[in-house]
């Protein structure tokens, strides 16, 4: 199944993708659960089976407001230089450990909202990547139990304001300007996702290709990330993981490419979405 | 004034210290305002003077259990490198800008409550801080207004497991695991507080002082970061900067002293507090 997270009528609401558009299940699934993350919480995603398989849309996409899949994860984990050619790239050494930063809740956009340039900088700079969205939370998973914890999967483009990320060798402030976190435009169940070592990634400025990998090119897999980030903090429902971004940063290239208003970006994981921002500057 | 947070009778509230103990202000100084984050919030710490001032104490310390100073913070900006002596002693080159890493709220522990050594390391080491607690929010805050910013601080314990914090150059991991950011025991107003420059600021394990600086000593002060965390991302009511530690961390010492069960580490900041905590082994 495939859920997505929006305002309609002015309220906010979750509901789930069918032929034609959307089934509502705002407080449907069970009274007062009321969104995505509560759903998720409440370990009910797999019984809105039954209100959605065969039934007819309620409305379309373009009768709500789409929000980020998760608007309010309580952790949003980012893991840097997890492909092999965006490591080689920033010539960063091997590491035997993921690279951890982290991210705000409200740096989030959904499919379609704007990526801002902040007025600060003009280093605006793309990042596919996959987000996995927490299920059941926990400590010290192991990973061979690793996946049994994913809700689902969705794009992400961990959008970052380079000049900043780099003004010290910690990430924080290049990675938490708002609106650079765009996130949908729908959660994938691990059923319809199958084996994601065979999704392929693409990101895209303007429609010509920037990045593309297979996310069997993680040098630190799904399973390790998950167990590796429970060890130093619970992991909750809601919570996402960003799995890293493919070579081909516009920071990276000769000459480099920084995006700018009127651009397009688009991340392309098939099977899981289509996540498309314009770029707009900061007003 | 002086603000705690607390549970009494199993029911989270806050309230203000007196002479002898504490005078409740839970749903007190405004009906439905029953958290310190939501007074801060709601621009009603001032008014609380009536309630408080010149009034008997209506339990003691030994009545409620403390909580953090601000149980649920939607952001712990935390500030590395930021006295000399600390600089000096990690050999981190001089930086332009403030070191920004970032805490997750549930790290977060009382006065009193035990810092946990995790099952996985055994190098726990502390970081006496000053906590800057936002008041009124905004972003782009100059610095020649950032102080109207504060609604107080209070001491901070920004313990840290190192090799953790070393597993690769962003220290996320080392800074999250449970149980390591003693907040407490109160928020102190800025009209009491006076001129923070000339707080003193003293980390003692076991009762020999460890670390020693005053806040004039910091190299960026707390109007530099008001205004660069504002820079990249809207400050709130109860978001908390840790203002970074002083030279003296166990990790840098020969040999080094890590934090082990049965330890008791204090930060004391006269003006602003005395946070007591005890080391203790994850159960």
């Amino acid at each position: 199944m495939q859920f997505v997270s929006y305002t309609r009528l002015g309220l906010p609401g979750f509901g789930a993708r069918v032929d034609g558009g959307i089934v509502d299940l705002t407080g449907r699934i069970r009274p007062g659960i009321t969104s995505l993350r509560q759903a998720i919480a409440a370990d009910l995603l797999g019984e809105a089976a039954p209100l959605v398989v065969g039934r007819p849309a309620e409305f379309t996409e373009a009768d709500v407001a789409l929000l980020p899949v998760v608007p309010d994860p309580g952790k949003i984990l980012c893991v840097g230089l997890n492909y092999e050619t965006h490591r080689a790239e920033t010539k960063r050494p091997d590491a035997k450990h993921p690279t951890i930063f982290t991210r705000f809740a409200d740096t989030q956009i959904a499919h379609r909202q704007p990526i801002l340039k902040p007025r600060v900088s003009d280093h605006l700079d793309y990042e596919a990547e996959l987000a996995v969205v927490i299920g059941r939370g926990g400590r010290y998973i192991p990973e061979d139990r690793a996946l049994e914890h994913v809700a689902g999967y969705a794009c992400y483009n961990d959008a970052t304001i380079r000049d900043w990320q780099r003004h010290t060798f910690q990430f924080t402030p290049g990675k938490n300007f708002p609106s650079t976190g765009p996130f949908g435009p729908q959660l994938v169940t691990p059923d319809e996702v199958g084996d994601y070592r065979t999704l392929k990634i693409v990101g895209r400025l303007n429609g010509q290709v920037m990045q593309e990998a297979t996310l069997a090119d993680l040098i630190f897999p799904i399973e390790t990330l998950i167990s590796y980030c429970s060890s130093f903090t619970p992991l909750r429902p809601g919570d996402v993981i960003l799995t890293g971004t493919p070579g081909g940063v516009g920071d990276r290239r000769e000459p480099p490419v920084f995006m700018k208003s009127g651009d397009v970006f688009e991340v392309e994981i098939p099977g899981v979405g289509l996540l498309v921002n314009p770029i707009a500057v900061e007003p």
